[in-house]
């Protein structure tokens, strides 16, 4: 008995390794050291020759870690996989830049049932997409077959972003003011969160297939729109931190993603400041109105599960407000005034 | 309509987080910052204060990731799930180790069918045990709760490591020579490969269940024995690293995964060099028999599958092999002489 005859096939994963070689080398930097396929990726800090953006005199390493959840079923169902790595990129380096941080590395594992070498370079096609995008290097990923675990066109994946700070310029809220701005940055859709009802109140209760066109969509496939890749918002949010060096102009930023605005705005507030939002003060994705009416969800409950539109939001002094909307929008970034900071909380306050 | 109706518990994900906090904590260095429960983990590098346990002048950071493939079934038939986290660790420490790189933290990705607080935590158990006995601080992690994907009770982990090696110092196996002696490092057992092959070979063809006592594993469980946690080879090999810094003594490392010794010691040797092994040399725990002699599988494939009782490999200078051995058997490792460097490749040589 052989270890191919079990269901584990190594030639297919020798043939992957070297159709997503390009893919995995095309996000390479001068800081990525060593050689595709060893043991561990290798990233020079490299403070001395300045190889990083910014010079850093007492760094903090930061890291994260996230999946796409079952918006890949979506993705299975268009059989359409190569934008799902943009997603997986995208829910860790808007997490990680909350803080202040630059991206420096990406690590993916897809867990396959079958170990398709085709199929494996479209999703990392994704992946390397988004690591180009955000700035990242694809410093490594694993890829395990797992017959046993998933059906055999269908996957699983984790993704692992590290990402370094200047320690005093930390990002931690705790200078936001009374009077601060919340600036949201929009989301391109349902991002990577809330599928699990998203799912059944299109596919379920609404009956729709993939390919329908409900007329709410203004012609636009359903699945198609749920598809969307997550907005990455590295490049803008770092050029604005690179423009505010000195002045703190921006307080804290949160990603808007499971549970929402009212959970993820609050938790990166001192205690005793609350934001006052004017609900439904922008246009949203058409989509969050399909779900709404045909699940039907209650409105509350539609802002804790959904971003609603908002992808990403930046806390800033009032004086900064102006310059940073007018640089969001030459970044090509969607922005408008979500609130303003009042004394209250924990939850937010809607107008 | 509700995200609880649709299958999603954010309530159980609440309690899980209050349920895994000390495992976190009892993780955490001087060089973690932030605090338990943010965007991302945050770690202070802090070359001035000294709090990393050497010096870093050009400090190279090292990242891989990898899961635990279809071991988790056989913690699945046992219902034990508190170990599994070790494996995961120890997969991912021991390949940063083999370019000299100090493990600083860690992150875990769990794709869960149902999120059951007690029993995430008795995973996350693992995952801290693992991290406690590799000195990494285990820095964030995500559960995503996916019942499209896992049934109720399984779930698929994934793991990602970071470390830092000084420039000058990274073993790249560049100075191994003719002469050099390729030490083995005793394996646990299988490790974390192999699982596809072996499960197929000992519940199916053999036919035993997880607690059936084969007479060849001298009175023990077969379930039990194929669930022995994967060997962390941290402290070890970070001590002896530790005791040679100026010689270069330790020329090259291996940690033997999937592919066996013939699929991961010749990757990390120079072109035109092997080693010569005595095959069967050494004592291999009785797992290895068992599934040889049930496949029955060809002695050749369970090289190329299996760690065959060899778990890390370190090739050494000539004049330092027994203090290196010594020393290695103080820390509790089990070690020998695996066999020595000659000229040829790229495959081994077996005497």
């Amino acid at each position: 008995m052989t270890y191919k005859q079990s269901g584990v096939d190594i030639d297919a994963g020798d043939e992957m390794v070297d159709l997503i070689r390009p893919l995995v080398e095309r996000t390479y930097t001068p800081r990525v050291m060593g050689l595709y396929g060893g043991f561990a990726g290798m990233f020079r800090l490299d403070f001395a020759e300045k190889l990083l953006r910014r010079n850093y005199q007492d760094p903090v390493l930061v890291g994260c870690t996230d999946g796409v959840g079952t918006k890949l079923k979506v993705a299975f169902m268009l059989n359409k996989v190569d934008t799902v790595g943009i997603d997986l990129v995208a829910m860790n380096v808007n997490d990680l830049i909350c803080c202040g941080a630059e991206p420096l590395f990406f690590l993916d594992y897809l867990g396959v049932g079958k170990l398709a070498p085709r199929r494996m370079a479209e999703i990392l096609k994704g992946v390397s997409d988004g690591c180009v995008e955000s700035c990242c290097a694809l410093l490594g990923g694993e890829t395990a077959e797992m017959p046993d675990f998933y059906k055999s066109d269908e996957f699983d994946m984790a993704g692992f972003a590290v990402g370094v700070v200047e320690r005093r310029k930390i990002i931690d809220g705790l200078d936001v003011m009374p009077g601060d701005v919340a600036v949201a940055l929009a989301s391109s859709g349902l991002h990577s969160n809330g599928y699990g009802l998203a799912r059944r109140v299109i596919f379920e209760r609404a009956g729709y297939g993939p390919d329908d066109r409900p007329p709410e969509l203004d012609g636009h496939c359903v699945g198609q729109q749920m598809l969307i890749p997550t907005r990455i918002y590295v490049r803008a949010v770092m050029d604005i931190l690179g423009r505010y060096k000195v002045k703190k102009a921006v307080k804290t930023m949160a990603h808007i993603t499971g549970g929402g605005l009212p959970g993820n705005l609050p938790r990166v507030l001192p205690e005793g400041l609350t934001v006052k939002i004017k609900r439904d003060g922008w246009a949203m994705p058409k989509i969050f109105d399909l779900i709404e009416k045909k699940g039907p969800v209650d409105r509350d409950e539609m802002y804790r599960v959904f971003n609603m539109g908002v992808g990403f939001v930046m806390v800033v002094s009032p004086a900064s407000v102006e310059p940073i909307m007018a640089r969001l929008r030459q970044m090509g970034e969607r922005c408008w005034k979500l609130g303003v900071v009042k004394p209250g909380g924990p939850d937010l306050q809607w107008a």
